[in-house]
């Protein structure tokens, strides 16, 4: 037999393979939410969220594990630091309050924590009966060491508490108690030893948007229609004269389509006529003419000067102005001229413009992205955004973001918030689910979503609860929008007055943001351009309309009724509560949000058959909602006033379209007042 | 009005703010799988798997993509390229065969097909009947432009194709059929522009085992017990005489606990007695003594040399060798004397024993993984796994690896597979999910479950959905084990000789890789040491034991046809392919696999009430197991020869545990031979 002690020798240390740098730690950081592509992209929150980071934190072994949430503010080198609480399974939750707009970072530190390991070991031998003066020694020795790393004030109690611990004249219940003190804990887990602390290896990022980046309402209108007189081009200052009307409806924030100079060449004529007749406006967005391109405001409508004079008085009014960005030009826009290889060229040197074989549209060149001058290309575009937030514009909905690159929208956007951590994006991506979610991903505020084709029970369940409750609503916050200029649904050319009524309350209360494309909406346009098409007919993108707002079949006072409930209630300012409650009719659909304090609960029961009346019973997740099944509650319809002392968790509901397509329900606990009657709240 | 053409000059080169590096690439990459923790840690396959890999792959706009997976082995600087198709929602798959163990990486890159979309674009303008002769001029310039990239006979055939284009000479339906010709849409994009190539920017890692590694049968045995007479300590060449039973049993894997000197110090006494008495044998799990530590063999089994030899005669009857790696010392081990730095020192100057308060094992020194000396103590503990792998030994199962740090873990297993691709390790870690999880990413081949405690219907689909359909998959292999030395659930102790068929069938169906504590199990041990104990009484833990391997109830006939079954059916040799079927009565399992090239079904119902019968209609998915509902089908018991020819989804079926409480089904497809009669195959 060899000897065998020898052969338990150490390897020399030449054979040590290559060994990591810091081979003592032993926590284990794992998991850490929110976290979107592993930190590629910033989780979004708004001022004033409280911030929940989890984690799975864990050792090897027995020992008790500490771990903490870091967090500051992008750019700055030291951080705040708030202690995580074990929820189960090796999972850890800790919190922040993001006080300000901008980038902010966070990301998880965890290290084995030797003097709780010890606290907890040394109750359960007292509790055996073990003898601890072996024990206390090594507590000194462990409260001596946090006393070593700490500073000031907590050195010299660490230092008393480790003599405490020490001492052998003391009675040993005395010094047990000293060991257990929480106030000593408390204090030496402020203290790792910076060795064994393991950190997540990336800070993550996180947007922090004021609060119009989740909860806002969208009116949007075409300037030039705005005109008091029928067949005058409106103006900007027309346009400030609707908005007291605009806010008496309840919007915040006021959308204008392109309000540049339009070509002359190729433009497009009423009702997306190939040659436009003498006299005829063209299209918004076939942007750029001879006065000017996307730094200029079409000679008719006014001047930048008037944007700025816009956006003051719609401020006073409580709301805040929109403009389109639409990154292509006319022919005539002056880059076309002056900047040929910012666009593609065709073989036989003309400018290419926009194709989607066999359609043409000749009236519009887009950029060529792979041209050599992109850097140029780039610069100069986002100077149009500069431009514009020199003019006091703070948000903005890009026109088809999803045919320009991904990298130019993540850094035009990256910048400007850089500057501007206020300004709002909305992104207008009607395309497949993955470019929209990456173009949330790398920036946006807002998304336009696939609402205006979700009609019957089950695509509203199903969307609006992937939109609130999957991963991606960590970046992407949907906008709902029942029309739009280029989106009149079917639902809404054949359902008549209900179905508009029944697409504003479902937009209005399933998302926090939503927006109607008017006075077509209120005033309920649904004829379309052909039969099959959701194309307007006369839209307004090719020509002036004068509106008769005073229309007594207009939409304007329920439109006016549904924003004001949502801004009653906080319930309807963001989207995460959402969920949706079990009825035994299809044609119902029912759902629930509630404030993040819970103290306010809103309630919705809408009709989606715009034709008949339709009845059910709903049934409402009592204990979820925080209602005592044993007691009546009452359900408060907002809309109508009315009032419903329901009992448990199944009640009846019958919606005639012709009356009312839906509830929405604010619902009140009874609760009884110190004068001891009962009144809800 | 200010003078807008001016406005829209560029703002200058100097106000640049930071540009990307590559602004021109438009194309995304995204969501690639298999992909564990962005990369972190290595996806598992077996040696011959196709590796299927898919991604999110997009562009900005209308443009077609394409993309192509990079694979290679783990070190190398080029790499084989595999196209990727299209599936759905923008997702694409491409596949390359393992064809070697050890470490592979593979990646994703992503293009604008600028000729694809033009080719595609083409042939909409043809069918619209438009004006082609430009775009004939456009392709040449495209073909020219892959011509230049590409090199020796690829780059003369693309220059012949672009002159074909260009030659107006001949007739536009020639030039047309060259531009779609696909031989040469298959050259072209060969030959990307590579400034236009995205790259998923890293490359992904990925683990590639010998089949063993996925499938597997153990069987367990303490070698102090194989003495053919009673009372004498067994040796390592009384196990090679246990050999031929064990091949014979079915069995590929022999696994011994440890082999090593046991020390005497607080040596524990038979069923954990804290002290022993003389001449007991102590736990092999107290390793180290006078004689040696863990690169000794304890002298009453033999020598390093005869585990050589254990190894080679395993061999020769298909049986690999495991080992026990229990990284602890007892205080007799010379580590203790040589290393005392290793280990933690308690204020009284002697080593700190193991203890989980208020309980105390003397007998265990663990190791202080803290250590200063870390690096040595690592390189150590390294040098153990080389000096079995020297010895022949290729598959270790490693004792309570939770206990270690997960850093020493990944880095001495990434040191020996990078060394020794075909070792093989198993992970004894019955503790919280997410540290049994992370011990299998970071290495370990396979892992222990839970299984010894899932013993419902719901407890076992829930639990084996789980590892088979879970994202875990990727790297956590399950092995299951209806018993261990220290495990002997209740559902054994008394369910009888029923309980025992039936962990043993489902064991051995439901996991590719399970294992048996023998000849405990076939001999259906059944007494714990005290009510409510996990622990056998007169455990060989603590004792020698004498197997009486005739006995005539043994379960050894069993055992040896349900691993026949498994060997002879391919669907039994992976897990993914596991799915549950409706069954109306609870205690009734059916489940079924499939080979992957679904040649091979089998289906298993198992009854798990070991004391009555039960019966009931189960349901199968006959379309997704390629089964014609309109024809009759063969459920072919392979455990008691009988066959069923069924009708449809619904069969009843019964099972008397006193009988037979499982069926293994295999399902056989009637076919038409070409001689013209019907068979099942």
């Amino acid at each position: 037999m060899p000897n065998q002690a020898t052969m338990d020798q150490p390897t020399p240390a030449t054979a040590t393979p290559a060994l990591p740098e810091r081979g003592r730690v032993r926590t284990v950081i794992e998991s850490i939410t929110p976290q979107v592509d592993g930190g590629r992209f910033a989780a979004k929150r708004i001022v004033g969220d409280v911030v929940r980071v989890e984690a799975d934190v864990f050792t090897d072994g027995h020992d008790a594990v500490l771990c903490r949430l870091l967090f500051r503010r992008a750019g700055e080198s030291g951080f705040t630091s708030a202690p995580m609480e074990a929820l189960v399974n090796d999972r850890f939750a800790g919190t922040f309050t993001a006080t300000q707009i901008g980038r902010w970072e966070y990301t998880v530190e965890g290290w084995v924590d030797h003097f709780e390991t010890w606290r907890r070991d040394l109750r359960k031998r007292k509790a055996a009966g073990q003898d601890l003066s072996l024990e206390f020694v090594r507590g000194e020795q462990l409260v001596l060491e946090a006393a070593g790393r700490a500073t000031g004030e907590d050195a010299r109690w660490l230092a008393q508490w480790a003599t405490r611990l020490a001492d052998t004249a003391l009675d040993p219940e005395q010094r047990y108690a000293a060991a257990v003190d929480t106030s000593l804990a408390a204090l030496a887990r402020r203290y790792p030893d910076p060795e064994l602390v393991a950190r997540h290896d990336t800070w993550l990022p996180l947007t922090v948007d004021r609060e119009r980046a989740r909860y806002c309402a969208w009116y949007e209108l075409f300037p030039r229609s705005c005109s008091p007189e029928a067949g005058r081009h409106g103006t900007l200052r027309d346009v400030a004269a609707r908005l007291t009307d605009i806010a008496e409806m309840g919007f915040d924030v006021l959308y204008l389509p392109p309000i540049h100079p339009i070509g002359e060449t190729d433009r497009k004529g009423a009702n997306n006529a190939v040659t436009a007749q003498p006299g005829e406006p063209g299209s918004p967005w076939a942007i750029g003419a001879k006065s000017g391109g996307h730094k200029a405001v079409h000679p008719q409508l006014g001047t930048p000067e008037d944007v700025r004079f816009l956006v003051d008085e719609a401020a006073r009014h409580g709301i805040e102005l929109a403009l389109d960005i639409a990154f292509q030009c006319s022919p005539d826009h002056p880059y076309a001229a002056e900047h040929p290889q910012w666009f593609q060229t065709r073989p036989d040197g003309t400018i290419q413009y926009a194709e989607n074989p066999p359609k043409k549209y000749q009236d519009i060149y887009p950029f060529h992205f792979e041209t050599a001058e992109w850097r140029k290309l780039w610069t100069e575009l986002k100077s149009v955004l500069d431009f514009w937030i020199r003019h006091g514009v703070r948000i903005f909905r890009v026109d088809n973001p999803h045919t320009k690159p991904f990298a130019f929208w993540e850094w035009a956007i990256g910048e400007v918030k850089r500057e501007h951590p206020d300004v709002i994006f909305l992104s207008e991506a009607f395309t497949r689910p993955k470019v929209m979610h990456r173009l949330a991903k790398l920036g946006f505020t807002q998304s336009y979503t696939y609402f205006a084709w979700r009609n019957t029970h089950w695509e509203l369940k199903e969307y609006f609860t992937e939109l609130t409750q999957g991963p991606g609503r960590e970046y992407f916050r949907p906008s709902a929008w029942p029309n739009t200029p280029d989106i009149l649904p079917e639902y809404l050319q054949f359902g008549g007055r209900p179905a508009f009524m029944v697409r504003l309350v479902l937009a209005a209360t399933l998302a926090a943001s939503y927006g109607i494309y008017g006075p077509a909406f209120e005033l309920m346009e649904h004829e379309p351009r052909e039969p099959g098409s959701e194309e307007y007919l006369d839209s307004e993108k090719y020509q002036l309309r004068h509106w008769d707002l005073r229309r007594p079949d207009s939409l304007r006072d329920f439109v006016a009724r549904v924003n004001a409930i949502r801004r009653d209630n906080p319930a309807l300012h963001s989207d995460w509560s959402l969920r949706f409650h079990p009825v035994d009719n299809e044609s119902l659909l029912c759902y629930s949000k509630t404030s993040p304090d819970d103290g306010n609960m809103v309630f919705t029961v809408v009709n989606l058959d715009p034709h008949h009346t339709q009845a059910g019973w709903v049934e409402l997740p009592l204990a979820e909602l925080g209602l005592d099944p044993a007691r009546p509650f009452q359900a408060h319809d907002l809309l109508s006033g009315a009032r419903f002392l329901w009992h448990g968790a199944r009640n009846y509901v019958a919606l005639d379209p012709q009356q009312a397509p839906a509830h929405i329900f604010r619902l009140r606990r009874r609760v009884r007042s110190e004068q001891d009657f009962d009144y809800f709240m």
